[in-house]
């Protein structure tokens, strides 16, 4: 058994393993080996990292050989010496894992140093300020690192030093106080540790390369990692770096700096970046001196400015990537220190990717699988100036995407009144029901206290593409007061707060918004997308504005309309409630037929909207309790009006909080609050209280009635169906009717018909009976011959189970993903997010919230059956997916490889979703043998 | 294509097939061919029938010919001739189908008289009173069934003729009356329906034949297939039986009864019947003269006697199975008239099939075979007296079988105390909550009006063997005012009802009832079925008390024992409320350190009850506000204790009404009643009330915070375990000190723990970490080494869909039905069975009930698939059935075929399980090859 190899210099490593040396590593691998200018050096593996943690944190046998042998090889390449009294050498120890945590780790210079070293360094460089300046440095950084000293006492000798000798800056200390200064620190750590600084620099290699392992497992880095869920599989240990120093404060022909290949800002195609002169790379980050810009070395060092721009194509000639890279320049002689994937925002994303691919750096299908889908989501929305330095007061479930700043208004009807009045308002509601439509429509965005993001809030604006905010429990909503409490804060109607709907964080004020970016070069790379694409993209959509919307998105049709959306109008829910309130059957006959044209009238719009392209409508679904008021706020209204009757019969006044537990209607029929303040109202008035008790009782019965247990598995979709025919039978009846007028009026309307909550084919056979109905009798009235699909979510896990026999009777599936997910693990939505699942996933118990992302393991192996068995009987089956999941990238790419015909989600995910569909045929087509044949491999379920 | 043949002469058809030639042809067939005296004659088969209706109610091509020449053989036989002037054949024309519908569809008898026929027939008798009282009953049959007449019409000619001569009695008429009434006869049907009654025997014999037929589809026996469910697999039209009259009324030595070849009442083993001398059938059914027994046959006719008595030989020789047979004697000659199985009680049932096994008549397998759960159902509880003729006053879902009689009572406290008083008492509410518990103990039976079968009532009740109706949504009760109204009839606290909870029925007053009988015939029978069964049969149980009970009923262990249960107990609600109103953690642990010592003393009484045999004891499962009241009555009680201030503070006395609202135990913290009621209270009184507010506000607070959307997925099983891991842990370390008690008792307690609602191996891992740690602490407290197994429950679909893995790290699956149907259905049963699921049923749309039966094509294929995937993985692993299914026969068959080890189900049904159990097995073995290949053979799923 050989001992394993832990020590590769620069120009020997593999440059394309980052698991095994680092990304820095890498980096100055790959930099070395192309040739570009890099100060020699060598990387220590991961894997030595790993075994000095699997070995009780004692560093590996022989390492410390193999690390003596190549700092052998960079003497000999440069000519210095470690520890050397002519030329000594100096090196840099820095760590390096395969993903970078930026500045969660620790870092060594001018490593060598001691103090004869310095005094031969003086003379070397002919330069004893800035030798015992870098003497200082090693001492303070591996006083610090290496042995475990306090900062504070450091700079406690370096003020006084300061003091003493009146300076106000570092540079301006002179050599006698440097001087000074590493006697005292030297002091410092022995008063603190009871031990040396070790003067010689092999103890020092060896301590600081166990430091830089040390830091690994250091609060800081692991909190990160956790902070941001990097797994061992993503990076396991850190790499050391170990490297000749180079110096940009050797004089004016030095100079440091940091720059990227391209503007990161805005994606433009030059040179960017920054440099100091005449400094060290710690100069630049401490910000006391500023930073020039990079185009102005074109005139201090031409040379140079040459150099870099050739540097630049080089790197991405090699990377196929923008880079962030940092230099140095002594003496005039350029070295490279660092290279990395350049982090941009979005739209420079965006334009560098359409660039590249013009400048024939990339390839489409490379420009495409750069961009991440959250890239293109920022775009897409306002959101909060980055630069804005504002503090959350709250913060929410994030439930739909975008920033939005408004006054706060408690109540929908002030809503639509202050929003129609021009301003700007965000609804504020501990949650919201059906009846608060109306103020969404005029709110900027909406806060919740209470509900998951499947609360109705969430879903309603996610489809309106407004901001939404939910489940906000610090804050104690307090709507008859008017007030919003969080902490000791208080919040009244009409002061402005600020929510961010991508993050959940609520802000007090207004804080600046930027504007979303649609640009060209988005356009570009969307119509890349579709080139590559073979999922269709629908949207879900439940109003002619909402599909002209999709449209303009780029979606190829609407993948779910929900009709109960329509219900919930204002001029409408009272003729829904007359309908459930009915008493006798034609009552109820009555009420449908109202709802009738209504519905028709929509359903035409909508196939005009979406001309010549499939508008899959889908019958009502949620139970019919849903369209009524609460049962508690009708219990407290009932109590507050018999208490108003009795105090009024008792010859008191009414106190005004009885009356501010009733609907703003109801208030409105009762008598005049001043006539009941003063104890005035006659006969009649109290007659008109009697009425309304009654009345109020009734919808309380019918309430009581229609209470579910559990609503998510109730009386709902093909239930309510097939026991209120009549129902199925008006919407498809204004669905038909609106196809066949479309058609005599020469509009091309596609049209599918979809049925809810299905679990047995014969639930589809009765509906179908009710279509065919209908259809002969339409085809007849209109003299015209009708062409629609019928087909039914697939959304009860039953339907899944039973696919084969369902595909026999349907046109199309449609995954309902929500609901699926909520009946494969037994889990309310509601309630799950509320209780367990965020510690669930905190605690690795669940990957991700199944919710956001489609559980493969479970609810995806459902899917993958169902498409298999359904298509087994019915090989003509469309499939696609409206639930939520259809606008989440990585559940896209699911639906992609499970051979789904096409994902639906709401309008303002289309282009993510295209993109997405795009990169799942683009990483398929990248995938291994290895990955092909790997049960375990992502997607290779089953 | 040759024509097919319709029509088998009795000694020539196929006797096995009665689909062919239907139940009572092939009983005529059989005696016929094993040569007991059947009057000669054919059938025609049920392929006629079938033909009739294909073509448009026309008789098949041919048919007629083929029964002219079965005609002209049975004249042969008897030296008689249809129509004949000297020895006329007479005819019987009756209908027949596979399965028997009594009296639903029609015969002709004496067929073959007319005008010429009877003055021969006369003659050949030398008793033309007979002759002309024959052909009257032929007109009047013919008449009606084969023309269409009225009843009513001929009813009136009799009447008036036996006016006219005086008589009381038919048997009293003259000839010459006999002969007028003929006339008058024919006059009717000339009259009514403008048609001759026909004198041509074989016109006759055609209409008759079409009448027959066409009765199949008449509607009453197209009602009394749909009410019996008989489809046209199980019969399919009906067949047509000819036979030569025999006459009862010749005389003294003729004579007609029926006959079972051993006791059906009480299954003895003797001949039992009864018969009429001189009489015709239809005489016995008239009811005019009173049978003898047929006993009293062995000294009137005892070579009649002695055949009959060979008679039952052959017959049970033949059939392996206790016989309803009917007799003729004519002129001293035995005829056989029809053999067929005979309906027994429950009772002559198992002592029959334990006698026939002893006679060597039946194999034991044959024996089980013939016994119907239903019936095993019937002796294991009480229930309503089959003689009682009451009608009941309202219908609810039979939740827990058994009848109860008992005083009215309206909440458990009231229960409680009459119960323990001595007085049986009926609980009626509307629904019951786990704080009603004690008043379940001591009520006889208990009635909801609101709620399905797996409601808190139904649960509790089918768990102590009670009967229980609930959903019985016709009566509304007003708790308050101590009424249950039904309509316009109220019911008030201590008027007696009795319920039957295997029907649903509620009657008023008492109804007789009848005791359950456990005879040592059922002990024998049972323990042949525990030789011949594969599964074992275990028991759900909470307490010693069920689990001695369990234990006496033949379980073989406690496949379920749920915690929660303990936790309603009224000495420990109190603590559990205290545990989730908790503050702070130390509270908490408080509360919890109360709980651990209770039940770990009920966990040792029910090791020790079920020594030697499994005890699985299921982890808390209910989400914790189940705990807690309702949030409706808090309400109630908060705006309630509000107002009561509110009226003390305007000086006016409170209404009772306030007062009602509260609690028990509320209402006495409060001042005394009567101090309230003069509005004398003090100071003190009022902060009494104050305190009260403020402490049901902080409950009321508690039930928000903890109200699900959808309970039924909500916070709970090891979802709660896993976020409050003090609550298992307290549990594992009670069952497990529990565990190390008893060994050290010496009592050989065996012990599985088992966690609800898994979804995914990582919870159970997270349990098992619990698991490991106490029962190293245990070990080492109790210096013993712990055995026992770590199992989950399956009952979330993503625990079928990740069987595999989640077998790895458990040794037993236990599959949780009832939930798992729910999820699987996206039903939640509650609401289901209360509103859509029994429109399903009777619309086809569903078979059965799935939370009554097994769904196999759903559910079933993902249970079978679970066990797959779960042994694949561990072959060691133990699978049961836990849910209620657990004790349905056809599901316990499923679950053999599906190769559970075992099923649980409630104490009283485990004798039922066991029979089950062993015809699975009888079953299986019985299938053919080709019902084991075919794919759509109930079970073959998958």
């Amino acid at each position: 058994m050989g001992v394993t190899r832990h020590v590769y210099a620069f120009e020997a490593a593999d440059s394309s393993d980052k698991q095994l040396i680092g990304g820095k590593g890498a980096g100055l691998a790959r930099m070395t080996q192309i040739g570009l200018p890099v100060p020699p050096g060598f990387v220590i593996t991961t894997e030595a990292c790993r075994e000095y943690y699997a070995s009780e944190r004692r560093l590996p046998d022989g390492l410390m050989d193999e690390v003596r042998a190549h700092i052998r090889k960079l003497e000999t390449k440069t000519g210095k010496v470690l520890g050397g009294r002519e030329v000594p050498l100096l090196v840099s120890v820095r760590s390096g894992g395969a993903l970078s945590m930026p500045g969660m780790m620790d870092t060594i210079l001018n490593l060598g140093m001691n103090d004869a070293v310095v005094v031969a360094f003086a003379e070397a460089t002919n330069n004893p300020r800035f030798a015992y300046d870098a003497y200082r440095r090693l001492i303070q950084g591996f006083g610090e690192i290496a042995m475990g000293a306090e900062e504070r006492s450091f700079v406690e000798v370096l003020e006084a030093a300061k003091k003493k000798q009146g300076a106000t800056f570092d540079h301006q200390l002179t050599v006698d106080s440097l001087e000074e200064i590493c006697k005292d620190y030297k002091q410092v750590i022995l008063k603190e540790l009871s031990t040396e600084f070790p003067q010689d620099p092999w103890k020092q290699l060896e301590m600081a390369i166990e430091a830089v392992f040390r830091s690994w497992m250091g609060k800081r880095a692991v909190d990160y990692r956790r902070e941001f869920k990097i797994t061992p599989q993503m990076a396991n240990g850190t790499a050391v770096n170990v490297q000749t120093m180079v110096f940009g404060n050797m004089g004016d022909d030095s100079a440091t700096g940091v720059a990227f290949t391209r503007d990161p800002g805005t994606g433009e195609n030059v040179l960017f970046g920054e440099y100091l002169t005449n400094a060290q790379g710690e100069d630049v980050v401490a910000g006391i001196r500023t930073p020039k810009p990079i185009a102005q070395l074109e005139k201090e060092m031409p040379e140079i400015w040459q150099e870099l721009v050739k540097v630049r194509h080089t790197l991405e000639g090699q990377y196929h990537e923008v880079q962030d890279f940092e230099f140095t320049i002594e003496r005039g002689v350029l070295y490279m220190l660092q290279t990395r994937n350049g982090k941009m925002n979005a739209t420079a994303f965006v334009r560098t990717s359409r660039d590249m691919v013009a400048e024939q750096v990339l390839s489409k299908g490379e420009a495409l699988l750069r961009i991440s889908p959250d890239h293109l989501e920022q775009l897409l929305h306002r959101r909060i100036d980055p630069s804005a330095k504002a503090e959350p007061i709250a913060r929410g479930l994030p439930a739909s995407p975008g920033a939005a700043s408004g006054q706060v208004v408690f109540d929908a009807d002030e809503a639509e009144r202050r929003g129609r009045a021009g301003e700007e308002v965000i609804l504020v509601r501990e949650e919201t029901k059906p009846e608060d439509i109306h103020g969404f429509f005029q709110a900027r965005g909406i806060l919740t206290s209470r509900g998951g993001k499947t609360s109705h809030a969430a879903v309603v604006a996610r489809g309106m593409g407004k901001p939404c905010v939910v489940g906000a429990e610090e804050i104690q909503i307090k709507d008859r007061e008017k007030l919003a409490v969080i902490k000791d804060q208080r919040i009244s109607e009409g002061q402005v707060i600020t929510i961010d709907g991508g993050t959940g964080a609520v802000y007090l004020g207004e804080v600046p918004t930027v504007d979303p970016e649609f640009s060209e070069d988005m356009k570009t790379l969307l119509a890349w997308a579709d080139e590559i694409r073979r999922l269709g993209v629908h949207a879900n959509a439940d109003t002619p504005e909402d599909a002209a919307r999709a449209r303009e998105m780029g979606a190829q049709g609407i993948g779910l309309c929900r009709t109960e959306r329509m219900f919930n109008a204002a001029d409408r829910l009272p003729i829904v409630r007359d309908m459930i309130l009915a008493q006798t059957a034609e009552e109820r006959q009555a009420a449908i037929d109202k709802l009738r044209p209504v519905q028709k009238a929509d359903f035409k719009e909508i196939f005009m909207a979406m001309e010549g392209l499939p508008v899959t409508i889908r019958l009502l679904d949620p139970p019919l309790h849903e369209f009524l008021p609460s049962l508690e706020s009708l219990l407290l209204e009932v109590t507050s009006l018999k208490s108003l009757r009795d105090r009024l019969e008792d010859g008191k006044p009414n106190p005004d909080s009885l009356l501010s537990a009733l609907e703003p209607s109801l208030r409105e029929s009762l008598p005049p609050v001043e006539k009941l303040a003063a104890n005035l109202p006659g006969a009649k008035d109290k007659r008109v209280i009697d009425d309304l008790i009654e009345k109020r009782e009734l919808v309380l019965q019918k309430v009581r009635e229609t209470a579910e247990v559990n609503p998510m598995l109730g009386h709902r979709g093909v239930r309510l169906g097939i026991t209120y025919p009549e129902l199925y039978k008006m919407q498809i009846s204004a669905i038909l009717e609106a196809l066949a007028e479309s058609q005599q009026e020469g509009v091309d309307a596609v049209c599918e018909i979809m049925v809810p909550q299905v679990t047995e084919p014969k639930e589809l056979e009765r509906v179908n009976e009710l279509v065919r109905e209908v259809r002969e009798q339409v085809e007849q009235d209109y003299g015209v011959s009708l062409n629609f699909k019928f087909g039914t979510m697939i959304e009860a896990v039953r339907a899944c189970v039973r696919a084969n026999a369902i595909a026999l009777v349907t046109d199309f599936f449609s995954f309902g993903t929500n609901d699926l997910t909520q009946a494969t693990f037994s889990f309310s939505r509601e309630d799950a997010e509320q209780k367990f699942l965020p510690f669930y996933v905190e605690h690795g118990i669940l990957p991700e919230n199944p919710f956001e992302a489609l559980d493969i393991h479970g609810v995806g192996r459902l899917m993958k059956s169902a498409v298999q068995s359904g298509r087994g009987s019915n090989p003509e089956l469309k499939v696609g997916i409206c639930g939520e999941h259809g606008g989440h990238p990585r559940s896209i790419e699911f639906c992609h490889t499970i051979g789904l015909n096409y994902v639906s989600c709401s309008a303002f995910r289309v282009p993510i979703a295209r993109l997405a569909a795009a990169q799942a045929v683009l990483r398929e087509q990248n995938r291994s043998k290895e990955q092909i044949e790997d049960p375990d491999y992502p997607f290779n379920v089953l």
